[in-house]
């Protein structure tokens, strides 16, 4: 046996681990960022390892991002709550992601290109993953439209809170952010009686 | 008297024409591309002029991109309804805005860049001639949270409508989305008391 095999479990594991790690850096770039302009050093430096690193365990900066595209644990997290709290939950979620962590759930369609493959995955993705996961436990009419103006709602608080920098929603605490916001989300739910 | 100086009035309105048609297609562009996507020739094929003739009226694409950075014409048409029926009348001209002319009063502040000038003179312009200006109008607690949230609304609108291209939203008629949405927008104007 040489050092060399001895070693071979660490080693591999520390290939995941510094996969992760790029993953979740192009991940948080791509959450705040135009993909345009983010560079494969941007995700190096964020990740804590070198270019070439990078191009050797993903290719090219597109298969990296192809990789980051889906939206999928996204919206684990911000559809895990019952339908009838839903719309304060996904409010907070928005927030609490942007302020606790520098990301946003579902920021990342904002800067989906409007031609091309890239930005076509990622409205087929979210499509599929979010606003069709939400319509899907609706009751009512209009189910997939309200689906839809919900997860606009969201979107745009990400917008505001993130790109736009609302100084009066960053200095805002989390409850009297979801006092206001979140019953206007939950009503697309759950409308009353009549509407 | 030289026949270029006879002709020299209708050649200086011919340039003031031509200026106003390469700032409008600047605007179009910007209001549903990002900034760095945006090249000279396509503001040229859009205006219908040769790229030297943009660098000659405005030097370059940075200097011809601060013309278009106000908010303050779009702002004059979305918030131009009483406040009783304001959250209406913005959802309604969000979304008539996109479909009818292919541009977004909003939809530019999405693309503001996260550092550098170009996104903090977005930005600031934003909050100035939108947000604030809509805060101005609102009475009771949390005013300025209010306006943030209900452009927040109006914003995620444009970003479903124009770039996710919601399925749902955009097969629905202006007043099936006016009468979903617009309360909630209205929501934040003018809450119902105790709220």
């Amino acid at each position: 046996m040489t050092p060399r095999s001895v070693t071979s479990t660490p080693v591999r594991r520390d290939a995941e681990a510094t996969k992760a790690a790029i993953l979740q850096a192009a991940r948080r770039l791509l959450a705040r960022h135009a993909h345009a302009d983010i560079t494969l050093k941007a995700v190096a430096e964020l990740a804590g390892v070198s270019p070439p690193l990078i191009v050797k365990y993903f290719g090219n900066k597109d298969a990296l991002f192809a990789r980051v595209m889906s939206f999928d644990t996204d919206a684990d997290a911000l559809l895990d709550a019952p339908l009838a709290g839903l719309g304060r939950h996904m409010t907070r979620h928005v927030v609490a992601s942007q302020r606790e962590r520098g990301v946003d759930p579902l920021l990342r369609i904002v800067f989906a290109p409007m031609h091309g493959d890239h930005g076509d995955i990622l409205r087929a993705n979210f499509r599929a993953q979010v606003t069709d996961r939400l319509a899907a436990r609706l009751t009512g009419p209009d189910a997939g439209l309200r689906a839809e103006l919900a997860v606009a709602a969201l979107v745009g608080l990400g917008v505001m809170y993130g790109i736009a920098r609302g100084p009066c929603l960053r200095a805002s605490d989390l409850d009297t952010i979801a006092d206001r916001y979140g019953p206007l989300v939950q009503a697309q739910l759950t409308p009353a009686p009549g509407t």
